[in-house]
């Protein structure tokens, strides 16, 4: 198996709700919801640099299509991150800024790290984390 | 905010076991567990397609470093998938059967998709999914 991802999948309970926070609130290009066509298809895609798509998803299909019961709560205990890297602490603050008015249900504080960068981390509705990261061994992509 | 991201992190509980699975079960290359020197440190980098890592990190640090309690059950009701898209329908069940080989603890048979692929999904020891996709329209990265 190669070491590739091609898509990231969230799974969300309110696909309209999901894209109006990554669309309108962080900014996010997309067509918006396609798929409509097929039962159980409606997603919504996001282009992320580096050629990998970022899919917003209805919870219940996800687990549907990966042969799963659906879940017990809507939102679960986080566990996985998607590390968005800036350049700068200044950008991570920025960052969380920009999530806290997009009405990110949660949002740290930035702090320095014991290995000398600094992050925050922000929560989309769904309870998915983002950590903002400044790490000056790693740039943005 | 640019739609990117550079690092997804999964939260694991045997970083060791983990590292069994991805490194030995799958041929993910890595130099294996780094940072140790820093308290809550300890990671493993796997360098994927595109420019971007996968971490696996302990889950309890994952939700320390986010400000967020521990979880409360060991393995967790999947919410996201890791798209891992291949060539054609063959190689989706090559790699399932690969998946299974290094000791999934979960993993579907490959079935047409309403969309005209091919699917299947197999989950790693902490019940993070990957969806292995041969899908006419998006070929592997």
């Amino acid at each position: 198996m190669r070491a590739s991802v091609r898509v990231i999948t969230i799974g969300v309970a309110d696909l309209e709700r999901s894209l109006a926070f990554y669309r309108d609130g962080l900014g996010f290009a997309t067509e918006g919801i396609v798929g409509t066509e097929f039962e159980g298809g409606a997603v919504v895609f996001i282009e992320l640099a580096g050629g990998i798509s970022l899919a917003l998803y209805p919870l219940a299909e996800l687990r549907k299509s990966a042969g799963l019961p659906p879940v017990k709560e809507p939102v679960g205990e986080a566990r996985f991150t998607l590390g968005h890297n800036v350049a700068s602490a200044e950008e991570v603050d920025a960052v969380l800024a920009e999530a806290r008015a997009a009405g990110a249900p949660y949002a740290t504080q930035g702090a320095k790290t014991a290995w000398g960068g600094y992050l925050g981390t922000f929560s989309d509705p769904d309870g998915h984390l983002w950590e903002v990261v400044w790490n000056p061994d790693l740039g943005p992509l």
